[in-house]
């Protein structure tokens, strides 16, 4: 396979063809593409040369290029299509995707679009599905899936299998369901072709078949899927009914933007952006952590001043600032992020209590390390022994301490229900300036007797 | 399905029914539960109670129970097993999770090992992967999978997919081949049905597949696999022979795997340690960060001294050396991280010099507003507005320059072939700390006209 190579030249090349309505051309040229590529060549494109290209192709192929695009350049094509032509592109979708779609749709739209989906049930499981929350494994899953009930025998379950599987793209499994629609368990197609055409399903599937609830947080859902290698997993509500199925391809992306999501939080950006988005959105996004930062500087400064006492005779204490403060963030940092991964990925076991005390043995013996060598470097400097000791005690205490706030916050807020996230990059950095600094002088002024 | 959840009960019931080679429970004990489960339970055991539980259950369990463990614990329960028990173990396993398992192997084990399996292609499959390097396609592939001969007629295709089919866990596709093995395309399952029993295979063949080379890098594997929506990638060799296929659990692993690496670099721990390893690992993926900031709070300190003069009559410059530090390491992360992830998911295009403008108009429009906040408290708090104006311009400028750093590097460093990750974290904001003091005293030097 030679990759797929979005350029400039492509896309000029694009234009131009949509520009001299060479219809026969582009639909040639898009027919080679993936209709994932061709979405990354819309995505470069005006919003009426998208909505061109968009009319000019197929629905079938169009319906799939709509799914993959930048929700702003989604948005335009669709404010430029009739409620008609947007109901025939959901049509070719699969509940799941329809939903989403429909979903960001304007509100006075959906009762439209909705209506003039031909296929009726088609609708009618799009808008089930908008009932839930995006934020669950409801929001996440397909209606498509292939179900047989446990009082069938093999031939009526064969027969309807094979009308079910007409419109699931991936069949995975068979679900077993009582006449409630209430999930039992799974079938296995080798169970089913060798066993008596007369034999009633309940005597063969197998009443084991992991499942979640609508309500689960897509997190979870990733969670369980790659601990057992799930490629599919059946979604009950809550009296066990079987609603709908979530794939490994939605979990896959779901495992990739909760990584750039807490990734973003450590270096404070917040939102989601990427490096493509306007200066005005990435401001929006990186301007409050800023924010926050400069009053971290400015509470740093009043402590400063506090100690400005000692400016003429200790005035190495406060070369040693910008030192102090960039430690206290580094361990924070450290300490916060690998809590915040353990929590993300299961790994914390045990007490508070005893992560804590690890965490400070941890921070004792790389402040130690550190501070000898600060210590060194510091008597050899300004050639006093004393006050090289009074800045390298100062540093391991600081250490310490951010220590225990890096590693307390996340372990706090997790407890709290509050996504642990949040408490690392900026925040904890800040924090720990201000913490670090105050500590700093005050344990060096205890030291030099001052 | 209720969830299973680790609790330290659980671990000291198991431990007492493993004291008391109480057998027959733990046997039904472990029944219940799935082999991940299991290998979560076996890695918070000693070496002689999981060597003890692995010994206890059937090898057609076990040997997936091993692939899950820790690295630490698996490589302890296989030193207390014989090169024939060994050999049961990865006789139950699919090559590709073989082939980890005995690439850990002490090397004068694997010879052993190897002539221990008693099925010989199996073997061979395994020897063969062996020789990929790790990081690549080839290391990640599996060499079960199904393929038919262009030549065949459909009657032999699905007599040897039977065959064949007894060995893969889950088909996802099959692949069709020519006498010299080179991948052709792929076959629909359904189009085999429904055709004649006698038609040959290449007249129905789909001869559109995607495929990956051997020597592909992982995370691109990834990229193309999630981009695409496959579930399983058949790979090819230089010569596009087909020799194996990688499924989307491998990848899921290599996602996930991937951005938790690329979120430790940014807080600044190297190499690949977890919540719960000992102080010692820790130490040693955390210290070498921290000794580089030591060493950028040592510069900072250097630069310092060289405005020491200043001291007595501008003793507020020095009050804001840690708002410095801290604004122009925040604004680094933040750039270098959107490049970082914009690179990772192929979201960052146009010229670098367009790049570096974008991000120097953000830097200059986040600290216009950043200078303004500043220079409104510093003015209030020391009265003197000439003053205030020299620190919040300097701000400006050291923010601009550090978002340019942020921006350059990792897009320097990715053109050179060199990971961007080890860009973000310690190492930007070290280096802007430097940049960031030197900037400030020097502009705030000229604008008090000192």
């Amino acid at each position: 396979m030679t990759p797929f190579k979005l350029t400039n030249e492509l896309v000029g090349e694009i234009q131009i063809l949509i520009e001299n309505q060479n219809d026969a051309q582009l639909r040639l040229l898009m027919k080679e593409f993936h209709y994932a590529d061709v979405a990354e060549i819309a995505n470069e494109l005006d919003e009426l040369e998208a909505t061109y290209l968009i009319k000019l192709l197929d629905s079938e192929k169009t319906s799939d290029i709509l799914t993959e695009l930048d929700e702003d350049v989604r948005e335009a094509i669709l404010n430029n299509l009739s409620p008609k032509e947007i109901a025939s592109e959901i049509e070719e979708l699969d509940t799941d995707d329809a939903a989403d779609i429909v979903g960001e749709l304007p509100t006075e739209l959906v009762q439209e679009v909705i209506s003039e989906i031909e296929d009726r049930d088609h609708a009618k499981d799009i808008v089930d599905l908008l009932r839930y929350d995006e934020d669950s494994a409801g929001g996440l899953m397909a209606k498509e899936l292939v179900k047989v009930q446990e009082n069938w025998t093999v031939t009526t379950c064969v027969k309807e299998m094979r009308i079910q599987a007409e419109n699931v793209t991936r069949v995975h499994s068979i679900y077993v369901v009582d006449t409630e629609d209430k999930l039992k368990g799974r079938l296995s197609l080798k169970d089913l072709l060798t066993t008596s055409a007369k034999a009633p399903i309940k005597d063969i599937y197998i009443p084991k078949v992991d499942s979640v609830n609508v309500n689960e947080k897509p997190e979870e859902v990733a969670k369980i899927m790659s601990k057992y290698d799930l490629e599919a997993i059946p979604v009950v509500d809550q009296i066990g009914r079987l609603v709908g199925r979530i794939t490994i391809d939605d979990i896959v992306d779901v495992i990739k933007e909760e990584a750039d999501k807490d990734y973003q939080l450590a270096a404070g950006i917040s939102q989601d952006v990427e490096a493509d988005d306007s200066i005005w959105e990435l401001t929006r996004a990186r301007l409050p952590w800023l924010i926050l930062g400069l009053f971290g500087g400015g509470a740093a400064a009043v402590i400063m001043s506090g100690f400005e006492d000692m400016f003429s005779t200790y005035t190495v204490l406060f070369l040693f600032t910008p030192l102090i403060a960039a430690m206290a963030g580094n361990v924070g940092v450290q300490s916060s992020a690998i809590i915040v991964q353990g929590l993300a990925n299961d790994d914390i076991k045990g007490s508070i209590g005893n992560r804590l005390i690890k965490e400070m043995l941890l921070a004792l013996l790389n402040g130690v390390i550190l501070a000898a060598l600060l210590l060194l470097f510091t008597w050899i400097w300004k050639g006093s022994f004393t006050t090289a000791l009074a800045i390298s005690v100062s540093l391991i205490a600081v250490i310490i301490v951010a220590g225990f706030i890096g590693t307390f916050t996340p372990l706090f807020l997790h407890k709290r229900g509050i996504d642990p996230a949040i408490a690392t990059g900026p925040f904890i950095t800040t924090s720990n300036d201000i913490f670090g600094i105050l500590i700093y002088f005050w344990i060096a002024k205890m030291i030099l007797g001052i």
